[in-house]
């Protein structure tokens, strides 16, 4: 199984178009401690030649542009990309939809309610339904798709920002629903683990993930109150559906005793201080045996 | 007035996601001749501080990390682009607004028609009603913003292609109504006039165009029927709101007696030959006057 990090960091990217929090101004500045990121997905493929992509970044015109594997064979229009997975309906994930459009096919995989999500929305309709297949996902049913097979499983977040209500109504604040999907890929022997948004860690995922060769998990946040604190948002990690990676409750600790082959940050908001090489956040979470993605980091199974 | 093109390509850019089309190719090898290009969008400023995006192309984050003048000054969150005008709501027009979030005051203007069509999409309550106002536009009445006159006009074109029903019923092709403008910005002095969607060349469109010292024109296709001839869509040119360059009823020949000081095509398509340095199409339109915009041209009034 071969995974290319298209885009390693949360809404907005490193930097975010109208921010100088600490992280944001060394980007701006061309500082070497803090590397560009755009926002997360992944590209996974089991020949190298056809490939899924694991959710839909603004970005991702520009990701393509920057990954020789993704671009076009020719003669006419057609793309190595066959497929697109969904793993929740925030911006972040699916505005890149908007970018696969110009009629070309494609299978678009989703559960029930992101589908929903994108059909709110006229403006998917650029993807021509002709062309473009899609497949319902439904939590614990693999797929077999191009060489892999793909197990998505419900974790704890809640419903895009976008759907969210005046009130906290529908927010089911880190419930498990089908809102918000982790993902298990594998070729039948290794596993890799892809948890792009979870807002709370618990035995039932701690079970899941043991074992995995490989484990993509939520790295929005170092500390809970962290957007707070720099006075970028009036929310905690939590309730914008993301478990920090600090503190009792967060993925560092929690995570800790859970077994797994390599173990990786990724969807990291320009507010987290792990983005500054040598931090000492950085190095207390290395020192933890985490890496931080970058874009354009490649991995094999 | 100070004037920079973020993107010049049409929808796609160049070159597009899918596309192995003449000029994508040479884009796609790096050919010197095809400079790749961003989707379609200017920014303007009277005074080089505050700046006024003219549409917001898929391609906005990364045009704004491009464009130093359009960085955050900080401290926290801040940003020197102060408005954001629409002159249609196609895709490749609006759907960079989603780039725009994260509590950033703005001013957003644009017809009723086009505010109707972003309002049908829960997808730009991203955009924060309470940070974000609203100026409704109205075909010839002027606009004053930070320093600029803007004054909307109708030109022939038609609803944004996702509005578009199975039938050719409300396409209303190459009929003036709200759905299309073009604009005028002057600082009371001189005029440019900035016209990036345009289905057909009037007597009215030619009487308002002369005298201007600036303008950038439709420049999405060389033929009416280039892209059908490459198999790249069954639609002319002028079937997706677009007046060719070349041909009798085209722009080189309907606007070759109107006085302008510059002419400057913008909104080219990857399948247009012009985008080839030294092509034959290309010095044919240099050789009638006109220059084609190239993603971070810098112009002054």
């Amino acid at each position: 199984v071969k995974i290319i990090v298209l885009g390693s960091a949360a809404g907005g990217g490193v930097p975010q178009w109208n921010c100088c929090c600490p992280v944001c101004r060394l980007a701006w500045a061309g500082d070497p401690r803090v590397a560009p990121r755009t926002q997360s997905g992944l590209a996974v493929s089991a020949d190298g030649r056809h490939w899924i992509l694991l959710n839909a970044s603004p970005d991702l015109r520009q990701q393509i542009l920057a990954t020789p594997a993704l671009r076009p064979a020719g003669p006419g229009r057609t793309s190595p990309i066959e497929a697109v997975l969904l793993t929740n309906g925030e911006l972040d994930h699916v505005a890149g939809l908007l970018s696969l459009r110009e009629r070309q096919p494609l299978c678009l995989l989703a559960t029930a309610p992101t589908f929903a999500a994108l059909d709110a929305n006229p403006l998917f309709r650029a993807l021509d339904r002709e062309l473009v297949a899609r497949g319902l996902l439904h939590p614990e049913e693999p797929v077999d798709l191009l060489g892999l097979r793909l197990l998505p499983f419900m974790v704890p977040g809640k419903v895009p920002l976008y759907q969210e209500g005046a009130s906290q109504e529908g927010v089911a604040l880190g419930e498990e629903t089908e809102q918000v999907l982790g993902l298990e890929i594998s070729d039948g022997g290794r596993r890799c683990l892809y948890v792009p948004n979870c807002a709370k860690i618990t035995p039932a995922l701690c079970r899941r993930l043991a074992g995995a060769d490989l484990l993509f998990f939520d790295g929005t946040t170092f500390s809970d109150n962290e957007m707070l604190r720099l006075g970028l948002s009036s929310k905690t990690a939590a309730r914008m559906g993301h478990v920090a990676m600090d503190g009792d409750g967060g993925s560092l600790a929690g995570l800790a005793a859970v077994p797994v082959g390599r173990r990786v940050y990724l969807h990291l908001n320009n507010s987290n201080p792990v983005l500054v090489e040598g931090s000492d956040e950085r190095v207390l979470v290395e020192a933890a045996g985490w890496e931080i993605a970058h874009d354009g980091m490649e991995l094999a199974l």
